[in-house]
């Protein structure tokens, strides 16, 4: 037997998710949410008092997919196999999350969010490190700007090939920006 | 003298851009615009109709100057010779526009007025095809969705450099992205 609250917070996770998708986080207000539904306002504020609590727990998944990527990346031994790990990583976590992760990212909304939030803002700072490790100065920073927002982008695309080919081709131009190809001796 | 109405729809123009930057287009409403401005939403009405009839506004020299560099790069010799026109000019133009172009991107709001507008949503599709066409298929479509909405994202950093040096960084990482570096015959 499932609870029924944990239902419909669930419920309201994945309308917030379609209407997000749909009409961006700030064109979606929770009167759309609760229109949606066909529950009432005050049955969201049961679980959400407003939007962005609804964006924060959409955001939580990712962030602890991303935190642990992170992790993964730092392990690695020097710059470049770290940006290698983080990269391939970030494509892969973009490739399962295609239809959400374009919408998300460059929203004025969820760059709120992320700057309100300390720890959140120190994964994503900690990933755009990593991918502009094995560059110096502005040219690394350039390059991750790059890869994230281009990869966050792509991954969007009406492409005809499947996912595998997708993610290959994902790698294979960030790894070109962020100047790893061929050039594994430092 | 100046005319009274071209100015208040100059102002008009300026506000929104101003208030799309900090607040994205879908979270900008035309009482916001008429708050900051301090005139009526009639005054408002008299000029713009709607808020996208004001997006509008705020896109069209940037389509027009996309039209122009679309016709500059189409006109060069070779699929890499036009890729890489259409990466240089549109470096130049986010660059130039850089506390704006990385709002619109992106943004759900501009993204159905771009497809709306037939014409400018073939100006669109012209560059993408002008920076795919480096590579074959669905790799040199990666590279392009990369390359625009990267760059579009990068001229947003908050960097030391000056606009020349981010300029330079954006063509450089721009040309490893679609496969121009070192590649000169193909």
């Amino acid at each position: 037997m499932s609870d029924p609250a944990s239902t419909t917070r669930e419920r309201l996770i994945d309308v917030a998710t379609d209407l997000f998708r749909s009409h961006s986080v700030a064109g979606t207000s929770l009167q759309m949410i609760s229109d949606e539904l066909g529950i009432t306002k005050s049955a969201i504020y049961y679980h959400f008092r407003t939007r962005d609590e609804l964006l924060e727990a959409v955001l939580e998944p990712l962030i602890t997919k991303l935190q642990e990527l992170v992790d993964e990346a730092s392990a690695q031994r020097g710059a470049r196999a770290q940006a290698d790990a983080m990269l391939r990583g970030f494509a892969a976590l973009a490739v399962a999350n295609r239809t959400l992760i374009p919408v998300l990212t460059g929203d004025a909304a969820v760059g709120q969010v992320l700057r309100s939030r300390q720890a959140w803002a120190a994964v994503v700072a900690r990933q755009m490190e990593l991918l502009a490790g094995a560059q110096p100065g502005m040219a690394g920073q350039v390059g991750a700007a790059i890869v994230m927002s281009g990869i966050s982008s792509a991954v969007g695309l009406d492409y005809a090939g499947t996912d595998e080919q997708m993610l290959e081709h994902l790698i294979s131009a960030g790894r070109r920006t962020l100047g790893l190809r061929g050039q594994r001796v430092r």
